[in-house]
């Protein structure tokens, strides 16, 4: 059963990143007392509510998955109450606005506790992360009104919230998207088709917030001409008393590989006549607004790869530490240890990056203002590699872990594979991963030349040096980081060559690029967790945790950071023959 | 809908490897035709058997599992008269002794056939493959009574066969088995309880041949005291009809992740007196008479990687030509055709891998007296590389078709999502692919320090420099294997030093080398068969065919090879943080 790994994510939050120093005095956190002992508060709160409360939800929500009838659908078993036992620890806006009902606390607590969630139950976990997306977009771009009717009750978790985007023939590409708003007074009439919305119906709260995008009867073509709409399934009265049922309603649900618990309903709106639906910003400006919101979403996407690796990582290490083969447990076989010692240390660069990131991004928010566009510039370089990277890992972790339970890993009732399954979504939704490989070298690489990533690769570059001089296993450390930087460095040139010369080769090679840059970025905030590791220990500290965090991280430069070279070789090739490969001979 | 790939099997087959040549000219095969016009003749026939019968059956097995009850298991429909028509057409012995109702064909043919009804369906695969594994035991240590009783119909297809090993509390552990045999008269009555039996039961045919491992009274501890024992479904009167049915029997089928439509089942034996049995070999030598066949399994395994993949492959490649993503299908886009390349290009490696090994066999079986040993040695080499990295590297083109999807790949009415949970069972076993890297590692470099390893990167390095002087996209090919193969070179020599003085490392260091060897074998077998095209078009045979055989080719040397650099990392450092990190740290 999941237990969060506090002790661990204390130590990235208080130790590494300094929570009190970096975020406890900017001005929006200093009455809040951000720091090490609401830290602890809150993990220790958070942690119980994920191990008592959602662990024991994951397989139920597997084995009983939400299901449609008569135009309802209806949850699994217990999850209603555990959404309100998250609503009433205040858990839905834990990073919200306090204005709204919100806590007003970092995105590095919210991350924190998305972590939890997704590692106790990830398709329970989809519900806070849907209705955190659809609050955000309320409360940055929503008219007053709007915000306060549908705010509080998002943030303190009364209502949930959706995300409708895709259509049936249209993915990735929002461009042709075929649902209409006609104007109507003070609203508009919404109708059409919506597929993969998560938690899109369900009976386990009393209303629920839809975010549409539509075009306008007169909305110029492809993507510039849609807009953003907040339709709610049932109107909400003046005096906040829920009013009619709207005319939206969930169709069917998807028959998925994994996340069984989370609802993904084709939602229909407008049959009866039209969605009653409000313009949340200007019009034919909606993207622009789904945009604000995707640092966050795929931020907690990258996280859903974490946690699911968590929770595999640990029951594989129970049953290893359990399961005797030969007259010894299998951890002790070498090869069973590998793959244990992959997992964590994986599982400790994916949190090490993703925490790291989440305070830029509180930074870039609430910092001081001089460094607010360095940090933006910075979480938008890291994001896609978050998302993708992390995902990408997170797949090839829970599969590790199904690996590690022999024959008992592929019997459902272990539970095993179920991580894998839930899990294996994240690199498609959100993004695929090939658009934000795409992401990554398109946009963030090539509209300002390399120059954020630069930055980047200079401070791990100037740690290392730090780490060398260090001596010891930090050196090792020290010395893999810095020539994984400089290949890396070859690669980001190779790749600013292709942008300039053979864009298409720049795209094929865009994928290998994220991972290698992942590896890099991972193992770089790793070692920022075993130099403060070493540092205690060197201060007499005499302490197995500090050791532990020191010798996973040399794990790590030794036996995971080499992979960055085979992703190199194929970034390096990329305008050669995968290029030059007919599409027709496929 | 899976189409057998006969073009790229029959170029393998005949203009690769030359079975013509190699094989037809043998005693054993050359009054039965062995050569390009039987290949034609064999490809033909399978193909349309795994296209229009097997797979429209792999949806069907998946959605309706076979199922247990009252101590009968019911196969999934359709799945007996496939199986007849597989029996009819010969398929069942097609590599077995003609004197017993075989084909008497190589183990090539065999190796093609098994790809095929991998590809279409390999849930039912799984039927023709634990028979010919039965067979092959009671062809190589049972009596002469017994083979002139059971093989025939093994052979024929009319019964089928398992192999009952593993019991609860042992999976890879054989030594501690519980499952005893006590002499009675001309048999032994067998009680115990065996689990993971693949088609332990089904109502397909009318009986079942178990081999069953167990232990006399007598039997000395562990592993050399087991014996082997065949237990039929039904007893067989001295004029071969069916007589009482005997005391074996399922006990349930597990939920399994994937290959629904294969009935694994916990099996009873003699729960109501004991089960009639009979001795296979020698008293105490079952685990010698599992080890001969265990070469044939674990190669068809290897194709269940290989069978899987192309099925995959083929399925993304179709959804790919057809869903249009910005104006254009989405095969266009570089990060697709990045997908699908690598999907294509490892399935021919992983092809041109296991026929050139399935010939080895055949040569080891039936080839010149004076070069048995050798081709033995080398297909003792080879077959932990087969099955564990082609297991491995199905796990990844499963997943990335189901990523070419998108969203679809998740919902499970596509069926790309059931290709990865199908083929996930496949890295565990038949011995996990810790155990193939172990035997890999510890038996088949550690017995002869490096030899027969060292006599075929000595191959692969004259052919590389054949290339290399062909000049042009070969000569690219030629380098990349050239150093490759120096890299090998130095992990093997790294593992060695490991062996004689940290043979704890070695351990640790296995599957990164199973997988460098793995990448590094199978582009050099796709080499070679890019080497055979380049000629046939330089003797101007202007021909699609050969021109993509060069450059998928290419294509690998460039951008999957270099993934033996990541591997060939972590082996040499294996030594390091890996080995030290204590077990109490996980």
């Amino acid at each position: 059963m999941y237990r969060a790994p506090l002790e661990d994510m204390r130590f990235v939050i208080d130790e590494v990143l300094r929570v009190g120093e970096t975020l406890g005095s900017l001005p929006r956190f200093e009455e809040l007392g951000v720091g090490e002992e609401l830290t602890a508060a809150l993990l220790d709160e958070g942690g119980k509510l994920a191990g008592e409360v959602l662990g024991p939800l994951r397989r139920v929500g597997d084995m009983n998955p939400a299901r449609c009838e008569d135009q309802k659908v209806h949850i699994s078993p217990g999850y209603a109450e555990a959404l309100q036992q998250l609503a009433q620890g205040g858990w839905f806006g834990i990073s919200a606005d306090a204005e709204f009902g919100g806590q007003g606390l970092p995105e590095l607590y919210g991350t924190a506790a998305s972590e939890m969630w997704n590692g106790a139950d990830m398709a329970f976990a989809l519900a806070p992360f849907l209705s955190s997306g659809a609050a955000l977009a309320i409360a940055s771009h929503a008219s007053d009104e709007l915000k306060a009717i549908y705010l509080e009750k998002l943030h303190t978790g009364e209502w949930t919230g959706t995300m409708n985007l895709t259509e049936s023939g249209a993915g990735s590409d929002l461009g042709v998207m075929k649902t209409r708003a006609v104007p109507n007074g003070d609203h508009y009439l919404i109708s059409g088709q919506k597929i993969y919305i998560t938690w899109g119906d369900h009976d386990a709260v009393d209303n629920i917030v839809h975010l549409v995008l539509a075009k306008l009867p007169d909305a110029p073509e492809g993507s510039s001409g849609i807009s953003l709409f907040l339709v709610p399934k049932f109107l909400v009265n003046a005096d906040g008393s829920l009013g009619e049922r709207n005319d939206v309603y969930p169709v069917s649900t998807e028959h998925k590989l994994g996340i069984h618990g989370s609802p993904t309903c084709v939602m229909a709106f407008g049959d009866d006549g039209g969605a009653v639906g409000y313009l949340v910003g200007e019009e034919n400006r909606g993207l622009t607004c789904m945009f604000t919101m995707m640092n966050e979403a795929r931020l907690k996407v990258g996280l859903q790869g974490l946690g699911a690796s968590e929770g595999a990582y640990q029951q594989a290490l129970a049953y290893a530490k359990e399961r005797v083969q030969g007259g010894v447990p299998i951890i002790e076989h070498p090869d069973v240890k590998r793959m244990l010692l992959t997992m964590k240390a994986l599982n400790e660069a994916m949190r090490a990056l993703a925490y790291s990131e989440a305070v830029t991004m509180d930074l870039a928010h609430y910092g001081p203002e001089s460094d607010r566009v360095a940090s933006q510039a910075r979480i938008d370089l890291m994001i896609p590699v978050i998302k993708g990277w992390m995902t990408e890992v997170g797949v090839e972790l829970t599969s590790l872990g199904v690996q590690v339970h022999g024959g008992m890993g592929y019997v459902e009732e272990t539970g095993a594979a179920q991580y894998l399954r839930d899990v294996r979504i994240t690199p498609i939704y959100e993004g695929t991963n090939g658009i934000q490989a795409a992401d990554l070298v398109g946009r963030k690489l090539g509209r300002d030349g390399g120059t954020a990533m630069g930055i980047v690769i200079e401070e791990i570059r100037a740690d290392a040096r730090t780490y060398i001089d260090a001596g010891g296993e930090l050196a090792i450390v020290g010395k893999a980081l810095e020539s994984a930087a400089a290949l890396h460095a070859s690669s980001t040139e190779a790749i600013l060559q292709m942008l300039a010369h053979t864009p298409e080769a720049a795209r094929a090679a865009a994928f290998d690029y994220m991972m290698q840059t992942g590896y890099l970025f991972g193992g770089w905030q790793l070692a920022r967790g075993a130099f403060v590791a070493q540092a205690a220990l060197t201060a007499g500290d005499d302490n197995d945790f500090y050791a532990r965090k020191v010798a996973t991280a040399t794990f790590y430069a030794q036996s995971i950071l080499p992979r960055c070279e085979g992703y190199a070789g194929a970034v390096a090739n990329a305008g050669g023959a995968l290029q030059d490969y007919p599409v027709g001979w496929l």
